[in-house]
């Protein structure tokens, strides 16, 4: 941490912060400039607070310069983490997709797209059973129900299952049933869930939340971490900012962020990044070349009777063209398709 | 919902946009225009998924036309809604201040910072137990322990008291011992937890998040509303946007515009909304000249040495400056200081 | 400027930063840490571009320190600056009031407006000659001929004008009739224009950009102060963010934060910034309360007749009701209404 | 455009809303809902004023249908423009790298790295002469001689010159010395200067503002097509957000959206884009994969002494490895490297 002080700081004032850093255990470095003062501060092991010396008389400024994570770092852990989902492994140059509809509606339903979706090449099936919607009104998901749907279509195709938690309820049925929990990004700061995720002893999928800072979607994984589980892969799936053209502003070069600073894995949601059926296809091949550890994607068969955001779903033949177009990009940024579950005899 | 076609659509397509509406029940009516057609529904009683239409042939943009919102909304109830918080009135005129620390931290400290918050004028106490925190490594809370302290120091200096819940147990919690459940920005779009929100018996007081348009805030509020508890106070707390002056943007026109769609209560937050301690003295007169039905302060005798937040509490003397000046600004905007609580004899 | 070097930082990589540092006559503070080593630079009058330093191996991340704004700040003149526009003082306590139609379309329409501005208190009136439109086939402005018929009304009821140069044309133009030029938040970074304006003799307004940081509204001003023109009063006119309930985000912390770092006047437009009729007046009252120096505000007396912007003008009966509101607020923030201009004998 | 009534909105105010409508040559369809009615306009060839209807009684909303744009839009010509910068061609699936240093320095300079760029396939050449600075005391740029410097750089080694603009003088030099005018972010919205490289004669390479939407890009370049110049290339270079992990934050999915509006070419910025070396090729294969008709890339030999953004910058070698990956992405989107001029006799 650094302290800036003011151009016309007093002596005084400058002992009273390095007094204050003392105080805390830590030691002050002092650096006079030709027009004010600035100390740095050294020996913090834990986070310090900046406001106790932003309101002290004198001080300018206070520019933290740690970073408050720790297990998800590379600094504590220098080589990629690879997460096995079921079976299929992710991360460390594994590129794995994850696809399947928005809401898991029918088992006839789940089981086409499935099927279209392993034949396609894709490694692991995604649906919701619980669904966040902004109105109480709109189609909530089939919970158990719906769970139960994907857990046995996953083992008719061969495909590990992911699926969203919402809350402890939710989440206990997840474990139960799924290879994988995906927390979203409306829960992306709800620790108390992560903490949980923490304990469940499944990987997670930790979705970027809209308005989160790389430090913060990294903070969030370090709750998970902290209590014990390292299988977490994280998802940048768009954030909110004034463009009209797309639901969300998918940004990519948050991939190259997190990867020089972490050793998880990360994925690229363009389905819910984009919102649109067109843009989803350019923005997957975007986050391939980009040098993104896998996609997930919503397919529908029949986009136009999904009970929930069918708009940006694509359909199979779509995942399809994808999927072959992806082994011509993924060799430049040192990466290729993980391998499929193998079918169990 | 108004569906926009192409300029070169075809008969048949528009024909398809026609039945597609139809098989949902619902009535179209084609408008020709010189260049292109355009469709609106009528008939929709709950929401139509864009999505349906979306991807059809032919169809260039869909526009949603009616909002979401039911309970919520003035259309729903014209007047404004009163809510009393252990006694004391907020909405509908009464202008009403809940001040107190970031946390909870000992008993002497609350003591001191409540009966200075009373004397100032303030009505409602709130105070921090449960703690969420960017990282898991700082301090959390004092929990229970800190709703017993704030409840004890809410009954001797007569001030009904507000505290958060992150989670059914934290809210069970707080339920039981405060006279208000707050909900936080980051747990705006937990419905799990506002459902629970909604059976809880207590007024609720739900932050917009930081990434949240009025429609969601509103939206959030009908998960409350929609299991039956009407008493729910939002509050303005500061949006994320470029700007590094402050840590959030507060955005007091979001004020006039939930007003005008919404009659429940509107608060301001202007310590977490700025982040400053020299700016909250001058947002809060603002959010007072702008309109709002009351305001969340932040308060601490000693900021220098606060467990959490320090950079943005006024000290007893600044809320104390406030409250005089409140008196002046309400009239203008036909409110008034509502009615501190009675103390018991 | 301080650099953080990686945790396994060498020793020679350090030896090198050191080594750049000294080559820019620099002086170099090395600062070790526990993990990491951190050096701060002293004795840099100009400004150090990081992209000196953040490509030599073993550095982490450059952290600028000091600003880089001079004759705008509060440490080159502690005291407000008080601007006179035609005779009317704003700055240093003295609130004024710019209020006049959006566009200037015939004398008529000027007069009645600005007699009904004059009457209610407003001091200065402003009016499009030259407006910049997203549509190049929208209306441009009367050009000449409006700042002829803007100067002439100005004469006739005592008032200033000002009004928005978009160019070296227009600007020459608007130097000859108006008391004050303004410059919008499309041209806020045009360098060029804004050195001419600081060779132009009169006071300038300038309107903060859509995207533009504090800082940079702050350097935009340099570039007029820096050609020997002090005589500016900033603008802060909403901010484009992700909401959609008003045009921008009016951010008025801004208020106080470029108070703090510069003598400048800084005044509010409520009616750009909100987009809104119903929120002008609203937000016109906590620009006042929040402590700003002034407003710009636009009247139409036909509002849905006006050729530009009809939805945002308020009416003169408004503006009057906001006049009688304003001197109720100012005393609470140290200002007080400024005086009109004399009427010329 | 679409006009929603309140649901208590009366015949007679429907009716006043109605004659407005018709007052204005146009025809109102008048839609009734089970709740409200709502009104669709047709026969508007020109931009209505939505201000003309937003404040009559009893409107709710004013939805705006139709798109402003023109000539810029596929609607005008379906068919995608090729654009010739100096025997270059850009668009029409063929692929188009600019690169060279942020500044012209020295002769020495940009002949260096024009020959690297030119030896691993770069197009065209780019070199700032005259620099948009945040500051009036940093580097401006050299002007005239720089422009001098690069032309005779670019006959040398055989690629067409690309140069910013800033105001009508250096604009004028530019059209004088290059092959193609630069519009930079910060002037995208300055309409005069759009008027005039509308009559330039030369192409135009218009980058989106910071806060820009696609529309506001489309209707600037209208402005210069207006005045009868189509040799227009769009420029996406990073939209500002609340993220600080990069300069700005890359919009790849505006590509898409403005590739099905316009027929005009667009390419990517990852140097301004994310400010940042490492993330400048993962971003440039990105924008390769999404799609982009091109790419700008900052090129310097030594980027630890560049006069200005020296942080973003790549070495030659880098830009090599770049240009060998590009002829594998892009046949997936139906594009290839376009010819390098050839060189003069």
């Amino acid at each position: 941490m650094l302290i800036v002080m003011t151009v016309g700081a007093t002596r005084e004032q400058v002992d009273r912060v390095t007094a204050q850093i003392e105080a805390l255990g830590l030691k002050a470095h002092p650096i006079p400039g030709a027009q004010r003062v600035a100390i740095g501060i050294t020996g913090n092991r834990s986070i310090v607070e900046p406001g106790l010396f932003e309101s002290l008389p004198g001080v300018l400024e206070v520019i933290p310069v740690s970073h408050p994570y720790k297990l998800v770092s590379r600094e504590a852990k220098p080589e990629d983490s690879v997460i096995s989902v079921g079976g299929v492994e992710v991360g460390g140059g594994r590129f794995a997709v994850m696809a399947g509809p928005c809401s898991v509606e029918t088992p006839e339903q789940t089981l086409t797209i499935a099927r279209a979706a392993r034949a396609a090449g894709a490694h692991i099936l995604r649906g919701g059973a619980y669904k966040p919607r902004t109105s109480p009104y709109a189609f909530q998901g089939l919970g158990r129900e719906g769970l139960a749907i994907l857990r046995q279509v996953g083992r008719e195709v061969g495909m590990p299952i992911v699926s969203e938690a919402l809350d402890e309820e939710s989440l206990e049925a997840v474990v139960e049933s799924c290879d994988m929990i995906q927390i979203g990004a409306r829960n992306m700061q709800n620790y108390s869930l992560l903490r949980t995720c923490g304990k469940a002893g499944k990987p997670v999928l930790l979705k970027r939340g809209l308005a989160a800072t790389i430090e913060e979607l990294l903070m969030a994984a370090e709750y998970v971490l902290s209590e014990g589980n390292y299988e977490v892969v994280l998802c940048e799936r768009g954030i909110r900012t004034f463009t009209e053209h797309t639901r969300n502003t998918v940004d990519l070069a948050a991939v190259v962020a997190v990867q020089r600073l972490s050793h998880l894995p990360i994925i690229v949601d363009p389905s819910h990044g984009t919102g649109k059926r067109h843009k989803v296809l350019p923005m997957a091949r975007a986050a391939a070349a980009v040098g993104a550890d896998g996609l997930m994607i919503e397919v529908h068969h029949d986009p136009s009777r999904a009970l929930s955001d069918g708009a940006q779903a694509v359909v199979p033949e779509e995942l399809a063209q994808l999927m072959q177009q992806l082994p011509v990009i993924l060799p430049l940024v040192g990466r290729h398709l993980t391998a499929q579950q193998r079918p169990t005899a």
